[in-house]
């Protein structure tokens, strides 16, 4: 068994001078830190000054694009994707996506996320990282039909899919349909039928640029959250990722249906300048996420800079301040992530799954401490964190990746 | 003498592998890094991997307010002021204002500016603070004649001007009346007056609240552009802070008085939802500088999130991607600044002050490399500062205070 001391919070509650107990793959108690000679534990970490957080979940990932980070900036999207971005892609081997995924969810794991949601090619290798690294991740193979583009074909979305089904620990295979302008209404549907029968989850881009409204209303006459519902796919299952041109009866209907939306409020807004009606949509009852997208545009993989941009830019997108407080922001990344996963994650609670995450706040930033939401939300960086626990194992501290027996700066070294 | 190797970026070029030489408090030279060994240095930081900046200028900062950090969250701007902020700076006496000073500019060193330009109560403690941590600073007295508020009382910030002109190498005094709606037309005259007199910048809150223009609008019948042009103090001198409430006719006769605009976008954002129309300025050829305003509201002191934030919330704001770019982002913090205050510093350049940092970029967020720019702007943060040089002195390094001889660590168990 191990411990972690330190002011334990998550969405629902702080509690000062804590300890959380592990044990296996659980969190087994939650005890002020004085009761902690009750139990046999081996291993102790934190302390007076740290804060003890669930896992942060980043619920939408393309791990594998560090290497086209601060390529094509400062472009519309649609130039982005089509001249930038595609063309790199074409040229992907997989080694190289094993390379670049591996030291892309490094990243992101030192910066403070237990688990990845990712959507991209070769997912095999971006599988097989994962479970190198021992971050939780659900992946899925891209598949488009709709454009040219041989390494997301949709065969091989289905055959990874049923070759990682049930087969690791810490990987799941999800469904991942580009978006709804890149697969037809037939493919949108296999998927869905798929889906339906193995409870298996749809991972898709939505509504993410005026060309894709565009594309669906041409050639369907609808809207893209009309397409989802007309495919079959709109429900529980359904994790949505952008949602930036909804229109207000697809926010309605979004809202209605159990789905989960995705907020990249950060690569959305430097890429096209928008924010996704998520106070709306969060309004209606839809379960909000968090998550960084990709190296390229963002730059950090860090859900700590997402929170901080999610409660500032949807105040100025309202001009309002008395939306996306703290508080909430910090309930996206936890357990709004946990509850789209389907994980038993996100709060820290008896019998939860034990991914969590221990950060070094013994530093003038995080004084005077009265109010943890804020410091968490405004104050913290992923280099914070000294201690990663994913299902019960250390796997990250103080720069060490714990399964591979490398650094971060190893991780640099090797790329280079 | 020493020197700084590694990839030596300003706001005008990127020179890889290069060398900088310090002599004094000057930069001698900036080289290719294989002619080191044409100078004898007697130290050598940095190397490859390592990106070299001109320190970043915190155009605008209320270091102490440290103390209130995470205090009256998601209120409008005025409650935050009259509710929360104004009731706990009455209980301010000397010795608190100078341990929390100490903390808030050294966490803001430590993150990667070598300049503040601080507006505060009590600033004699605030001047002896930066003099004991060794940061530049410039520093003024905060006064209101129109508010009852005993430690802002318009004489001692003449007299601490008096004091301290000319008297310190560091430490450089300013007139920093409090705002347009604070401040009576009298007092204002009064003080660019003696701005004039003495070539002082004069540092002022200005078109912060909708309550502010109304105020001076019900006042005197003009804007707060035209009542600062009224008073004698709109020129060269004139360090403006925040104008999210300028209205178009003040940003032309803004743009055409020589004054700078600080932009803080983060707090503005945060507190009041909105944002300065800082390209419109610029346009119009005004001077911009980025800076932190204080630890309340925005978190971190850190203008690597500072330039994050305006590069992105512009791009919001006007719902158009092809503002702020990284470059310019980057100018505004360092030309931007030393423009400002006027100092010959801000580019790395033979001849200039060696006001410096060194960043470790040894990390994945720094690959490919390609894009300095981007990587600056989207991918660092003040942890990953090594190194800090003011005045051609190492202050810090590694988490270590060297003229305090104290840590990052040390100062948050000082105040506890």
């Amino acid at each position: 068994m191990k411990a972690l001391i330190g002011t334990v919070v998550d969405a629902e509650e702080v509690r000062r001078n804590h300890a959380v107990i592990v044990s296996g793959d659980t969190i087994l108690d939650v005890i002020p830190a004085g009761e902690l000679r009750d139990y046999s534990v081996d291993e102790v970490y934190g302390g007076r000054g740290y804060l003890i957080l669930p896992g942060l979940i980043n619920a939408h990932t393309h791990v594998a694009m560090a290497k086209f980070r601060g390529l094509g900036e400062d472009v519309p999207i649609e130039t982005w994707l089509n001249e930038v971005i595609w063309p790199a892609e074409l040229e992907w081997t997989p080694g190289e996506i094993r390379k670049w995924a591996l030291l892309g969810m490094a990243e992101v794991m030192a910066d403070g996320s237990t688990t990845i949601n990712d959507h991209y090619f070769f997912a095999d290798e971006i599988a097989r990282a994962a479970e190198e690294l021992g971050i939780r991740a659900f992946v899925g193979q891209t598949m488009m039909d709709l454009v040219d583009f041989p390494i997301a074909a949709p065969e091989e979305g289905f055959s990874f899919f049923r070759r990682w089904e049930g087969k690791s620990e810490l990987v799941t295979p999800t469904l991942a349909p580009h978006a709804t302008n890149t697969v037809s209404l037939e493919l949108m549907r296999e998927v869905g039928e798929l889906a339906g029968e193995r409870n298996a989850l749809v991972h898709v881009h939505l509504s993410q640029s005026r060309g894709e409204v565009r594309e669906v209303k041409r050639r369907y006459g609808i809207s893209p959250v009309e397409y989802l519902q007309k495919a079959g796919v709109l429900g529980d299952n359904l994790i949505g990722v952008h949602g930036i041109y909804l229109g207000d009866s697809e926010v309605s209907t979004y809202a209605k249906s159990g789905a989960t939306l995705v907020h990249c409020s950060l690569s959305m807004a430097k890429l096209e300048g928008r924010i996704a009606p998520v106070i709306e949509l969060a309004r209606g009852g839809t379960n909000i996420a968090l998550g960084n997208d990709s190296p390229n545009p963002v730059g950090l993989m860090d859900i700590f800079t997402e929170m901080r941009f999610a409660a500032v830019l949807n105040k100025v997108w309202r001009k309002r301040t008395n939306v996306a407080s703290a508080k909430e922001v910090f309930r996206w990344a936890t357990v709004g992530g946990a509850k789209a996963l389907g994980l038993k994650t996100g709060l820290i609670k008896p019998g939860y799954l034990a991914d969590l995450i221990l950060l070094n706040a013994r530093k003038p930033q995080f004084l005077p401490g009265e109010n943890p939401y804020s410091h968490i939300v405004y104050s913290a960086r992923g280099s914070d964190i000294e201690l990663v626990v994913v299902n019960g194992e250390v796997v990250y501290r103080n720069g060490v990746f714990l399964k591979l027996g490398k650094t971060l700066e190893e991780l640099w070294e090797d790329v280079l």
